[in-house]
């Protein structure tokens, strides 16, 4: 406990990626290094629906003590920011939407400062909107931007793509440093749905490796004829291919996911044909294993001028609250923001 | 039982519609009537799966027992005619699939005839399949598209498109009383898990009546700009709309049917420019309550000969066993076949 006590004096700042399905939190040290990080299953999910004692804000305290309590103890003046679903309606405090365009910076002055039971202070980092016909919305994945640009050196006047698969992929444009359009696609929860849920699982099985085959097959599907009938259409062949022989079991399920993820990448292209191209830059973040998948998809379509950054959120917690004037950059960090993954 | 075995010597035909989650069992008189049915909730998913007591054969027979023992001892010389996922690989026994293009009446000389362990002869229609890149298959629906012809009184030259909605739409091309081209879309299915497995239906609450307007909305979502995006795109709009006020909790299944029904739409015409516009003659078969709701739909998108059919299977069996040589025609049915519905 002393070694504890003593080591998270150094904290610089508490960062919190809570969302729907989980908590991490991440401490930083002076060199803006995350130097330890936890993770506990207690997303919004969990504690929204939970029929456990205390009011939904008891909930949230407890796990946030469980997770980052002895860290506050032993650094109370560290700053603590927060991303993600914790800041909407059904979460801790409610944070705002700010509608895009909107500057990344104008983002950290718009913090959602609270205390705790214990006195504790938390900012929550506000989502985005969209307005228009279809409005559209994200939370905890500005934070993911900003990380994305900040690890890819992308240069201030540049205008980039960033791609954010998972349960709900995120497509934001960037430029000038500005979000200007977002657009979410539920590629993932969709996947994991008609998996579980459909007739479509009940012929998969798990393969030992993925089968990139499949998958590259399930993405030529959307780029050819019979891919204009759209989603509803061609899941049905990972059925009907099934029957006829012509797709193994232990296939269906990559193939399903080269179909989703064909789907949206020219959903996005029928919705963005200026912005979404073979030259456009893309930044990917997320799950490495997902981000490949995607990359995978782009390079079918041409597009090659794509980076993945890992671990967006951690450093777009820290540029946040430097930005908000909470943390100071280390001296060396302006000029050392070299790209993660090198592009391809 | 006297009373009852006298009206079932009347039994000119016995009709199975035996699909996926239910057998419906028709009993048919001399004037081609349905005089009797029964439903049970015993569809393949059941049986196949079920881990009672005896083989999956015994299983389909015992429920074929239940459903019309008594008939088939009262006249044990009635055909007996099933179709639907009863004949496939999971099925009681495996019937053919026909490769289209093929003609209506050749599907009744394919029927694959077994006896059952009570010595009973059952007669099984075939599937249909659509070989080519992606394969397509339909059973059960191709005795819906005989019957619905016949009760639509489509003339014998004529071209037209048979829609079957339900957990998976069929969408068949029929030209001088032939199936050309068939293609399913997962529309039924894919509504029920998107509201019973994702965040969508989180926020969706049971209408007193169904909202036209929210469903007309999500139809003109997918024949806007924003449309193209596609389906994993403009679902997410039902959270968005939610959380921005737009669209009321009670009006987000309705909206969520108007947008997988319109993408449905959007990708037949995508498929199939040449035969589906405002000029097709379509006729429309399942539950009264979807059938509406895919009229309401093609309305929208200027498609306005469309008419409507309750039935159709029953009229279908009764059709093919006739063509079989099974049963014989009542002397005034051939001049008999008005349409059902008028089409508006």
């Amino acid at each position: 406990m002393v070694a504890q006590g003593h080591r998270s004096a150094d904290t610089r700042l508490v960062g919190l990626d809570w969302g729907t399905s989980s908590l991490r939190a991440y401490r930083y040290d002076v060199g803006a290094r995350v130097v330890e990080s936890r993770e506990l299953p207690a997303g919004l999910m969990r504690l929204a629906d939970s029929n456990g004692p205390g009011t939904s804000s008891d909930r949230f305290e407890r796990v946030f003590r469980e997770a980052c309590g002895d860290w506050v103890a032993a650094a109370p003046a560290a700053p603590i920011v927060a991303c993600g679903m914790v800041g909407s309606a059904q979460g801790w405090r409610q944070a705002a939407y700010l509608e895009v365009p909107v500057a990344l910076e104008q983002i950290a002055s718009r913090l959602t400062a609270f205390e705790t039971a214990q006195g504790v202070t938390v900012r929550i980092v506000p989502g985005l909107i969209e307005r228009g016909v279809l409005p559209d919305v994200m939370r905890g994945e500005e934070t993911q931007v900003v990380g994305a640009l900040e690890a890819a050196a992308v240069p201030p006047g540049a205008r980039v793509l960033v791609g954010l698969p998972g349960t709900h992929s995120k497509w934001v444009e960037v430029r000038n440093r500005a979000v200007e359009h977002l657009r979410t696609f539920m590629t993932g929860e969709l996947y994991q749905t008609l998996c579980a849920h459909t007739i479509l699982g009940r012929t998969l099985r798990q393969p030992s490796s993925p089968s990139h085959s499949a998958f590259d097959r399930g993405i030529e599907v959307t780029r050819s004829a019979e891919g204009r009938g759209g989603l509803l259409s061609t899941i049905f062949s990972a059925r009907a291919l099934g029957l006829t022989g012509a797709l193994r079991e232990e296939e269906g399920g990559d193939y399903l996911s080269g179909l989703l993820i064909g789907h949206e990448l020219a959903g996005l292209e029928e919705l963005r044909p200026d912005v979404f191209d073979t030259t456009s830059e893309i930044v990917l973040a997320g799950s490495a294993e997902l981000c490949e998948r995607y990359r995978r998809a782009l390079a079918i379509r041409g597009c090659r001028k794509v980076v993945l950054v890992p671990a967006a959120a951690q450093l777009g917690l820290w540029r946040l609250a430097a930005w908000a004037g909470l943390v100071e950059d280390p001296a060396e960090a302006r000029g050392d923001s070299s790209p993660v993954a090198e592009p391809r």
